[in-house]
C-alpha cells in the first residue's frame, strides 16, 4: 500500500522516444546500461534489431554495459551468449548478480570465511574468481528425521549465506540455511527478489524471489539484496568504470527493478515494451500523483530497443 | 504495523489461573480444546502432569479435544501417540490440519477433482479418507532445463493445490504448483503458516509457513489457510460436536495462533508457558491498549497445564 500525496510536477516523463527527442537523448549520454531478459533477448533469441543497436551505440562512442538480475550465468557465460547472438561485448561489460554478489561479499562485506551457497555452479565460479570458498552447490537430499535435521552438521568456517537461483532448492537446503543464520554474525545476502524467471512465449518458472522468501521466513531475518533495484548494481558498474550518473541511460523492461534502479541512482531511464511491464502501468503510476509511485515512471519509452536504430545509423 | 487506539476496558484479562478463579472457570466450561506441541507434549515427551489433567477433565464430565496446526500426522497417528503418552483419547477427538484440510476441501470447497499435494503421506491418507484423490507425495527431483520446467506435464484432473509440511519440498514441486495455480479456477489451500516446527531442547526446523510463502510468491496468489488462527479450525470441531463457544476453553502456548483463534471464536482462553510465547509478550499486548493487539491477550495463564490438576482431583 502506497501513501499518495499531491501530483507535483512530472510534466516531461514517460514520453515516447523518437525524432528530435531521441537525437537529444543520444547526445546527452555517454553510457548505456541494458537489462537483458525481455530487453535485448527473450530466452535464447535476440530481440530483432537489438544487436545492431548495441553495436551502433559502441561505434558512436558510447560505453555499453549489461546489467541483469539473473544469477544463473558467469560473466564469461554471458559474454559467450552475447557474442553468439551477435552482440559486440566483452565479459568485463557484463554485470550479473552472480558476479555482483561475489563483489559485494568480497569488497563491501569484506567476508573472511566461506559462503553457504543456495545457487548455481556459475555463482560458485564467480565466488571462487574473487577467492571466496563456498559449499552447498548441487542436490542436498533429505534423510533421517526431524531431530537429525535440527542437528544438521554445519561447516564452522561458513560466515555468510548467499541465496540465488537454485534448481536443486530443497527442504534440506532451507533447513541448513536456517541453522547457519541462527548465528546472528552470519551474513545473509540474496541475489534478487524477482518472483519469476520469464521464458519465451509468455511462459515462466519460479524465480529466486520464491527461494529467498522461504529462507527469510525460516530464518526470521531479511536478506541484503544485491540485484536491481538495489543501487549496489549501479555502484558496481560505476566504481569499475567511473560513470557519471547524469550521463548514463538505463534501459529495461521492468518498472520495479530497472526503472526504479535508474531513478534511485539519478540515471536517465528508458522503458522498452518487449518484456514484463506495460505502458499502462507506467502511465497509471504517473497519473497517481504519488511520490513513491513516481519513482517507477520512466523518462521515455519505446516499443522495442530497435527503435533507437534509425538515429544511430542516420 | 498495528494501528492503536484507546485502551478500553480489559480489566480482567491475563490473570494467573489458580484458587477460586480456577474453580470458577472449570464450572463455567463444558469443553476444553488443547493445542499439542508445547502444551501437552514437547517432541516425543509428555509435559509432566498433562496426561493426568486431560484424563481428570474427562472424568469430571468435560469433553476434551486436541487441535493442532501440525500436518504431519493423521487422526489415527495422533490417537496412537496420545495413547502411548498416557492420554485417554480417541481419534475422533483429534483435529490436526491434515484432517481439517481434507474436511475443508470436501465440505467447504466441495472440490470435484484431484489435489496436487505438497505434503506428507499422512495428508494424502486424510484426503483419501474423505474420498479425494491426490498426486504429488514423495520426492520430485529436477531434470531437464528451464523450457522443460515451463512445460511440465500437469494432471488435468487437479483442481486444487494443498500445501502442508513436506520434507521433500523442492524446486520442481514449487514449479508444478505455479503451473497448476496459473489456472485461476484452481483452488489454493495451506494447512498453516507457522514458520518453524519447534522440537525438544529449544531446537527447530523450518515449518510449513516457509513452503507456503514460497508457493504464494511464485503463484502471485494468497492461499486460504485452514489452521489456527483461522476460525475454521474451531468450526470444524464445533460442527461435529455442537460446541457452545461461551462454554469452551482454548488452551495453547502461542498468542498468534491459539489465543487469537480463541478470541476470534468467542472462546475462553488460557496461555500455558511451556511452549513458544512468554508472559511478557501477553502483558505487552495488554498494556499497548491497542484493539488489534488485545485479541492476542489470553483471559488466563498458567506456568504449565499441570497447575489445573489440584482443582480437578480435589
Amino acid at each position: 500500500p502506497l501513501i499518495c500525496a499531491s501530483a507535483g510536477s512530472m510534466a516531461s516523463k514517460c514520453n515516447r522516444l523518437s525524432g528530435p527527442l531521441l537525437q537529444q537523448l543520444l547526445v546527452s549520454v555517454d553510457n548505456v546500461l541494458f537489462d537483458c531478459d525481455g530487453v535485448i533477448w527473450r530466452g535464447d533469441q535476440a530481440i530483432a534489431g537489438a544487436p545492431a543497436v548495441v553495436n551502433s551505440l559502441k561505434k558512436n562512442g558510447k560505453r555499453v554495459f549489461f546489467v541483469t538480475n539473473n544469477s544463473t550465468k558467469t560473466r564469461a557465460m554471458y559474454a559467450e551468449k552475447l557474442s553468439r547472438l551477435g552482440f559486440d561485448a566483452r565479459q568485463e561489460d557484463v554485470f550479473g548478480t552472480a558476479y555482483c554478489s561475489a563483489v559485494y561479499l568480497k569488497h563491501i562485506s569484506k567476508l573472511a570465511g566461506k559462503v553457504y551457497l543456495i545457487g548455481s555452479k556459475a555463482m560458485a565460479q564467480e565466488l571462487e574468481n574473487v577467492g571466496i570458498q563456498n559449499v552447498g552447490v548441487g542436490p542436498d537430499p533429505i534423510s533421517g528425521g526431524q531431530s537429525d535435521w535440527a542437528s544438521v552438521p554445519l561447516d564452522p568456517e561458513v560466515k555468510a549465506v548467499l541465496v540465488g537461483f537454485d534448481e536443486h532448492f530443497s527442504y534440506m537446503k532451507l533447513n541448513r540455511a536456517l541453522h547457519y543464520l541462527s548465528n546472528s554474525d552470519c551474513l545473509f545476502v540474496g541475489t534478487n527478489t524477482d518472483t519469476r524467471l520469464p521464458l519465451e512465449g509468455g511462459k515462466a518458472v519460479p524465480g529466486t524471489g520464491c527461494l529467498l522468501r522461504a529462507v527469510e521466513t525460516a530464518a526470521h531475518r531479511q536478506a541484503q539484496v544485491v540485484g536491481k533495484p538495489s543501487p549496489f548494481m549501479f555502484e558496481c558498474v560505476a566504481s569499475e568504470y567511473g560513470l557519471d550518473p547524469a550521463r548514463t541511460l538505463m534501459v529495461g523492461d521492468r518498472l520495479d527493478t530497472d526503472i526504479l534502479l535508474g531513478t534511485r541512482c539519478g540515471l536517465k531511464t528508458l522503458l522498452t515494451l518487449t518484456g514484463v511491464s506495460r505502458l499502462e502501468e507506467a502511465q497509471a503510476h504517473q497519473e497517481s500523483g504519488c511520490p513513491t509511485r513516481s519513482e517507477l515512471v520512466p523518462d521515455f519509452y519505446v516499443e522495442s530497443v530497435s527503435e533507437l536504430l534509425p538515429a544511430l545509423q542516420g
